[in-house]
């Protein structure tokens, strides 16, 4: 999917909703579990519940490579189920893979060929050769991790090179890399006065942003400083939605929760 | 497996060999294709020939994700034969995964519990609460990317924070984190000088090195710098032994490539 055809489907939709699939077999609802396959039968039917108010669902792959075989069946079917269903949908596998030339081409072709992910999260640390090798697909992207929404951000993200935080410099450099306007950055929302600081920086690319909900980011603080002419925003909220409930009506609840979220960016948007 | 084990293996084999089993369909040899399972097919000739020689395996996940589903099996597969018939082999599933969390459990559940691996490479940059999970793990390593082998390591791992580089940062902090006992730390051969200095820093951990053979560093050099009263060092080859030959006698030349290497280490460890 290109950038224009998701900022078309966000202004279809009033929507930049991202919906974070992390499904964890201990919290889901028991009587999935009697199931074939107890992760896909959540997905589909979380998905077939909120994908009129979602533009983006995003598989945490930890949560399936935990199950093996099994799970990659399960992650497999997830993302056919999407493309085949859904192809609106612009679909993010949260991998966070980094590894150099030959090994990333091979993590790229996992995800952007064999599973046919629209995009997939990647880790800066070993630098532009790590990264350049995932952005030399077309009509794909690659989404850098920047500042995350985690305590241990402050470890090394936010640590000054030179007098510029780390964040900042992966930022930048990044700019200069072939095919860089195939990034988009993970920033994460409990941060809220850094998204002003970034949009200097990087004021065109779209900015992945988990943290709102279970983590504790508010929305329209992030919209404030982070929003551009393109929206520029994908908002991630995982277990806020998608373990509303763990009862019969868990779909119900996800689509509930999920229609709240969407309610607020529509008045965003229309400001 | 233990560190002590791991030392033990050490002497008893002379050798620090690590075998990188990065598994191109693409390299192999042609035969092999016609197998059913061809990835496992050749790791197992590859481990057979060479089992004696090396302490360590060390698959590149990146090239079983590739295949999906196919691709998973042949790693649990080959993780599978190794544990059975050489449990006293040390085992590293090169992953370099990093996340926060719940999902740094999963990960560590994926590769430590389902696949039984003794160790996984992680990456930096998300901080303490997204290696700390992968160190509760009794008896198993999480291999930290401290300084890596490849071009991109200049981007930011050797970039000044406040007079430092990040690499050395990285190296201190994490010493601080609970369980660090279970660290060990990827130091790429290309950079021999850079050991005496991460030395100092760590002085015990066991360092995992890539770069010797095909990236080009090395041995005398690292070992000179790099080892310590317990070895201390993992060498890893991959390319230069795998795919010595892509004939019909293909293990027997990486058995060949990897006893010169093996004798190289038996020397210096008599030393």
């Amino acid at each position: 999917m290109t950038t224009q055809q998701l900022v078309e489907q966000i202004r279809k939709k009033q929507s930049f909703l991202c919906i974070g699939l992390d499904v964890d077999l201990e919290k889901i609802p028991s009587f999935l579990l009697e199931t074939e396959d107890p992760i896909f039968e959540f997905n589909k039917a979380i998905i077939d519940a909120t994908h009129d108010l979602a533009v983006s669902y995003k598989p945490n792959i930890a949560f399936y490579e935990a199950h093996g075989v099994k799970g990659w069946v399960s992650l497999q079917k997830t993302i056919a189920y999407l493309n085949e269903n859904y192809p609106e949908i612009y679909t993010i596998a949260d991998a966070k893979r980094g590894d150099i030339g030959n090994t990333a081409t091979m993590y790229a072709k996992a995800f952007f060929e064999d599973l046919q992910f629209d995009s997939v999260t990647v880790a800066p640390y070993m630098g532009k050769d790590s990264v350049e090798p995932f952005l030399e697909f077309k009509n794909k992207h690659t989404i850098l991790l920047a500042l995350t929404s985690n305590e241990g951000a402050f470890d090394f993200q936010t640590q000054s090179v030179d007098g510029k935080e780390l964040y900042k410099v992966v930022l930048e450099k990044s700019q200069q890399w072939r095919n860089s306007e195939n990034l988009m950055y993970v920033v994460g929302a409990t941060k809220a006065e850094y998204f002003a600081e970034i949009r200097k920086i990087v004021p065109n690319s779209f900015l992945l942003v988990p943290g709102v909900g279970a983590q504790g980011g508010d929305l329209r603080a992030v919209c404030e400083y982070g929003m551009n002419e393109s929206v520029g925003l994908l908002i991630n909220s995982s277990r806020g939605i998608i373990y509303a409930s763990n009862g019969i009506d868990f779909a119900d609840k996800a689509r509930f929760k999920a229609k709240e979220l969407q309610n607020e960016m529509a008045a965003i948007l229309k400001k």
